[in-house]
Parts: structure tokens; C-alpha cells; sequence
């Protein structure tokens, strides 16, 4: 199995992603979101990439969808929530959909559409993560959101603790550079939270007095959820009688 | 002072280099050419794009030009040199233009046009690159020729050493997220020679037999040659007798 990470939503390429495993990580927060989301027994999440296309879904059936997402890390107006996943508790979101739209991890997303399998990942599901990845036992690629286009140190310690998860459970890997990269920088900070203080997105959530989400998305393996992407929706991987339905 | 790393030449947009100090680098081997082909004395170094344009340049008067560069990290045909930079020794370059076309490095240079300033870094010369890169006091993009497109080790750890050269040096200086990562890399490697040894590009080369290569570019600051690219040739930036020249 090869891995390689991307280091950033605008670099993806459909060649780079063809038939490969896709695993996508904005563990700040966008991903943390959609994990906590399914762990909390939401039916499925929408990926959107607009707050006009997030409107029209929801408006169909107002009662059957949470509005959810955020621009500039806030809520957006007349949304239900925002990007903070302890938001989407289990009384609110149990058998409603999601539809979800932020800067980074909704275009992650939408760029991923090509790959064989596209998963969605956090620090709080990596280790399930790493399983789902070696049991597909495809080329795996992993893409960081980033944050506005840039390399974001918190989506990268968080490929390489994934990394570090597939390389306990299997040994026939071969890593790119950047993903021998990630996974060293993982295994010089285990703690996370050191390394992810230097991160600028987690001091620009830091300054919007945000810290019990940080807290939050810096738990490693809370849930054994792994979201994964079917045609527009996602869903939990492991529960085949929820994504046969889906089709 | 801003500082920035563009991971690949690949990902280089005028928008990011606008009004910046841009330091190319591609320590295996083009960068470690040009540094040396000037300690060594040559006049110049035009970098191109193909073999073509490069045999066009020297036919115009060959006893000036030395043809030098690579494909698949071997010499092209009807060149005089290949991209050793053991080869660019003071017989064969004082005085001389070197025509330069590679893979990754002379692909970046190219890239870069449009920067403020354009100095060309290696190992061999990274620290005087740094109080270059203090005296222009500007912001700083690095930029890593990287390997067909991709991120490498090699120029990563070179970058976090320039950049470890620069905090030494200067206090108000401000890292992105992945001009941290580089720094760190570094910190936690500072030999060099254990960590390249992880990277893709350093093996390709080791397997065809160019450890001298690979020994000579691992030398922390070997020289103080600064390379500057101005209109299409690239000088000694310390020379401002050879640079007025050139315009």
C-alpha cells in the first residue's frame, strides 16, 4: 500500500486521487464535526459547498435537517449550528440530517470526489480510521483541508498519527516523503497538543474563545465511527444496512 | 519578516511570490550546481527550460558556454556536463556561462520570476543566504524545486535549516505553519545526513552510484557565494561589479 498526504484541498488533482482510498482530515473542525455528528446517531451529513445550495436542501423539509457550518470560524445567519461539534449533541441531531458547509473541509470533500473510497477522519477517529483503510487495502491518500488554502500544522500531525495507526496494523507500506514527514513529526510530538499550539488556526479558534472545541478535537479515538462518502451524503462506514439504503 | 515554504514547484502562483524574496532551492542537485559553478568561478549561469533552448544559447559561440544539466538525473547528450556538481571544477568553469537545464530546479527558478529578489540556496551555502536574506529585510517565500512535482525531504531539511540560519540571526521574524514544520524537521535533525537518507529523491540518486554526489550537497556552508537571479543569468550577489555588468 503506498500513502501519500496532500497538503492542502487546492492541490488535489483528479489523477492524483483515481482509484485511490481518500481519507479527508480538518480536524478544526470540520471533520471532528461530521464524526461527532454520526457518533450522536444523525441519519446522514451533506457536504455543500455554498450557504445558498446548504438553504435550498434544507428548506425542502425544514424539521428533517440541522443547518450547520460556519465562514470566518462563526456561525452563518439562520443557520441551526455552527462548526463546533459539541454543538451537534445526541438530542439534537438523532435521525436528522446534517447539511454542512465550511471554508475548508466541505471543499476537501467536494475535491475528493473521484477517489474509489473517500472516508472522513479526525484525531478522534483515527485509529478506526487506520482499520477501515487497511481492510479496503487500496492506495491511500490522504488530503489536509488546510485552512484557507495553506498547510495547516493540526490537519498534518493529525496524517501522521493516522500514519502511525496503519504502520501498527500493517507492515507493507511504502510512504511518500511527506507522509514519512507527517508521521515523524507525529511521533517527535505523541501528545498533539504541544506541536498544535503552533498552529495559526488553532490560535485564530483559541482567539474566538473557542478552547472546549480544541480540547475536544484534540481527543484521540473518542468514537469508532468512520464517516465515509456516498454519492453527496455521508455516513457511518461500518453500518451496511445505512448506506444500502442510501443508494 | 513574513517567511513561507512552497513545498513544490508545482504549486508556485505569482500571487505568491509577488513582491517577496524568493529562495529557490534544490539541494540534489541544481541548486548545489549553480553555488558551486560560481565558487568556482564562472561568470554566469542561464537556467532554462529544455535542452533545446539550451543548445540554441551555446551554439552561438560554444568555447563560451559549458552545457550542463540533466534527464532522469543523467547527462544529456551533447552535453558537457551532467548535474554533478563535482564536475563544475575551477578548470573547467572559471570564466565560462553555464547553460543549466534539470528536472525540478531550473523549473522553480523559472517559477520564481516575478519575486522581488530570486537567491539560489543549498546546504553548501545556506547560511550566507540567511544574512542575505536579513539584509534585504523583506518577506520570504522558500521554495522547494521538490521531485517531479513532489515534496522532498531533502530540500524540506534544508528550508528548516535556512530558516534556523534566519532566527539566529534575526528576532521579528513570523513562520506559517509549515515554515514551523520545516524548522522543526530540522531541529530534530540537525546531522542532515539520518533524516535525507528517508528521502525518495537521495535513493534515486545513491542508486546510480552518485554518493559523492550526495556527500558534497549534505556540507553545511561550504562557501559564501549568494546566487541572485536578475534578467535571465544568475550572479554572485555579492559581486556588484559582476552584477552592474549584467544589465
Amino acid at each position: 500500500m503506498n500513502i501519500d498526504v496532500i497538503i492542502s484541498a487546492d492541490y488535489v488533482t483528479p489523477n492524483k486521487i483515481k482509484d485511490k482510498t481518500v481519507v479527508v482530515i480538518d480536524i478544526l473542525r470540520a471533520t471532528s464535526v461530521i464524526v461527532t455528528a454520526l457518533k450522536n446517531g444523525c441519519k446522514d451529513v451533506i457536504p455543500v459547498l455554498t450557504v445558498e445550495e446548504a438553504k435550498n436542501i434544507a428548506n425542502k423539509n425544514r424539521d428533517n435537517y440541522i443547518l450547520g457550518g460556519e465562514r470566518n470560524a462563526l456561525k452563518i445567519d439562520g443557520f441551526d449550528c455552527s462548526n463546533s461539534p459539541l454543538e451537534y449533541t445526541k438530542d439534537r441531531v438523532l435521525g436528522k440530517t446534517i447539511v454542512l458547509t465550511t471554508t475548508n473541509g466541505t471543499k476537501a470533500i467536494n475535491k475528493s470526489i473521484g477517489a474509489k473510497n473517500i472516508l472522513i477522519s479526525a484525531l478522534i477517529n483515527a485509529k478506526s480510521t487506520s482499520q477501515r483503510v487497511v481492510d479496503i487495502n487500496n492506495d491511500l491518500v490522504i488530503i489536509n483541508s488546510g485552512t484557507y488554502g495553506e498547510f495547516s500544522i493540526d490537519d498534518f500531525i493529525c496524517s501522521g498519527y493516522l500514519i502511525d495507526c496503519i504502520s501498527n496494523i500493517k507492515r507493507d507500506i511504502v510512504l511518500s516523503d511527506i507522509a514519512k514527514t507527517a508521521q515523524f513529526i507525529y511521533s517527535k510530538n505523541k501528545d498533539i497538543v504541544g506541536f498544535m499550539r503552533e498552529a495559526s488556526h488553532y490560535n485564530r479558534i483559541k482567539k474566538l474563545n473557542l478552547e472546549k472545541d480544541l480540547k475536544y478535537c484534540m481527543q484521540k479515538d473518542i468514537t469508532t465511527i468512520v464517516p465515509e462518502y456516498f454519492n453527496g451524503r455521508i455516513l457511518d462506514a461500518r453500518n451496511e444496512c445505512v448506506i444500502s439504503k442510501a443508494f
